[in-house]
């Protein structure tokens, strides 16, 4: 088969591990008989320089024409976490979410056996995790109504969902919850919102289409202390926006292995894959950042944007012998040999 | 001394556990030489079962004319995470909150070095930790306009602050971190929500007023991470409702001692005192349920509402020598012998 890839690498260390992720997915589609055409465009803090625009149309008309996006990570300090700066990189990112429709972020959080031991949590806690979040990414309080009146005095956010947009995410909810252990959590504040009633009506007026799917509902108060508590009894989660921004970053810090987890976000027309870390500058062109996170990002690329598992399943595969074989970036070295970003590139592609 | 305390028992366990708290409050008050005076109200299930109403204006007068409000548990399962039932529990809940004007929620969270190990973190993560969060109450989306349009399709629920909203609770913060290790940590979402902006510039009007406080400003998404990672790196939390509402139940199972964790909700005029744990209605009457919580509340509630911290601290005192000692519930007993609930409070009211 034949791909284009739009190849937003963003900014920090979003280039450095980005190029490993291309050097493997050159290797696997050499070894099962693909030809990638990669499209580089700018994003983020490189975008903003070069065009003063976080997310510019030039970049967007990329990600369109491609069969996938595959990001690096955006956030400068020069731009990031200053809620006043006048053009923000995460403006960017909100705008190529809303644009692309990239209406559900998927993100698993699992265990690799041999990194069990740097998990916060005790090893009885958390083995055998294995949990997916289908975050919505494209609505709620995000992308509602908002600004301020009496003078700047009072400040507001609108969360507004509609059926059909819970449907969407669900109907992918239940989809995934069917390929594995047929359980599936709806995450909702329905106590108390009115956005969470309708979320949590429209699923369970869903439940009959997929009689073989387990659901449960759980307010989101009680799923952040479970996932801390059992993350192993949850599998797939499907929740809002604002909720899975918050659960999702609690549950990859659960594994120890934030550095190595890998996302997509997909709609119906555009997916994206991108590593959950963020642009590190401070390591920025040191040689040393984890570039196994945008690799698996790559592998699920391959899984759902291509329909292509073996792929994906070889990608997996080399990274878990990269694992047992001690091939690691410091971040992972625990004083045995630390090797560079791109010789763990290298290596990777060698043994695919 | 002589106080006025409004005793609302709720449903479940709440009657059990309130009992023990009263009995410890008049041994403090005996040995303290103050007089209480108890005033029983009905709230929760019992209060719907009696008047169909979970906050009845009954006990609104009740609480508005005590001193302070020591307050069990509700949670019925008949009436509870029912989003469709016509009367539920947490309305009654929300009413009282606002009602009596409960802006601040304050929730301690921190470790019992005799239960260190029932943490779900490792000892070097949890180990120290000591923080509280004060979670803005009466305001945000819990409260905002809330509805359907499009015939049911579309739903909203609006999330609204005042500067005023943001600065009583934001001083609380300030002035509980000059008391602590003056260190205050202001959480939002301002790279994305307009409310979080008016907050955090809100707290850094503020911080002129408090130049030996150091303010960080950390977005809710990464907080979740860190609470898991390091809980012991922070002290005084500030939050709006919703993240307040996220975060401070995460943060009451790091310690692993959910079932002893208590909390206040105070306002200008009245003062609330509660355990964090639910009404567990399968354990009610059985005498199994853990008092302890209550107690360390009745405890709060001498320090902040009296300002009577000897008393606070002689019941924290006799609470210590209860775990040191075995006298514990089954919850806490491994093995060991289990106290009921009952003569847990007996032995404290007689250890003081
Ligand atoms: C940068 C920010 C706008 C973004 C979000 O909240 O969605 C990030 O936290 C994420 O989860 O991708
Ligand atoms: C029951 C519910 C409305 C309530 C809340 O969300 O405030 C509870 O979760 C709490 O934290 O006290």
């Amino acid at each position: 088969m034949k791909f284009n890839i739009a190849l937003l690498a963003g900014d920090g260390i979003g280039p450095e591990v980005i190029d490993q992720a291309v050097k493997v997915s050159d290797a696997v589609a050499k070894k099962f008989g693909h030809e990638i055409t990669w499209k580089p465009a700018l994003t983020g803090a490189a975008a903003i320089d070069a065009v003063g625009e976080p997310y510019p149309d030039s970049t967007h008309e990329v990600c369109v024409a491609a069969d996938a996006v595959l990001f690096g990570a955006i956030g400068h300090p020069k731009y990031d976490n200053d809620p006043s700066a006048p053009v923000r990189p995460e403006q960017g990112l909100l705008k190529m979410r809303k644009k692309l429709g990239l209406f559900a972020n998927v993100r698993p959080t699992f265990t690799f056996p041999s990194l069990i031991d740097k998990s916060p949590l005790k090893r009885e806690r958390i083995e055998g995790t294995d949990l997916v979040f289908l975050r919505e990414l494209t609505g709620g309080i995000y992308f509602g109504e908002k600004g301020r009146r009496d003078g700047g005095e009072t400040a507001f956010d609108n969360c507004v969902y509609t059926r059909a947009e819970v449907q969407r995410l669900a109907k992918k909810g239940f989809e995934l919850a069917m390929t594995r252990s047929k359980k599936l959590c709806c995450v909702d504040k329905a106590n108390v919102l009115e956005t969470s009633r309708l979320w949590r009506e429209t699923v369970q007026a869903m439940e009959k289409e997929y009689p073989e799917v387990t659901v449960s509902y759980e307010f989101v108060d009680a799923v952040a202390m479970r996932l801390v508590q059992w993350p192993n009894s949850y599998d797939v989660l499907i929740t809002e926006n604002l909720f899975g921004d918050i659960l999702t970053d609690e549950a990859s810090v659960i594994s120890g292995s934030m550095g190595l987890m890998p996302s997509a976000s997909v709609g119906t027309e555009n997916q994206l894959f991108e590593p959950i870390h963020g642009s590190y500058p401070q390591a920025t062109g040191l040689n040393i950042a984890n570039p196994l996170a945008t690799v698996l990002s790559a592998a699920m690329m391959f899984e759902m944007a291509f329909n292509l598992p073996e792929e994906g399943a070889a990608i997996r595969e080399v990274v878990n012998k990269a694992l047992a074989e001690g091939i690691v970036t410091e971040d992972l070295s625990e004083g045995g040999k630390a090797y560079g970003t791109k010789e763990v590139g290298d290596w990777l592609a060698a043994n695919i």
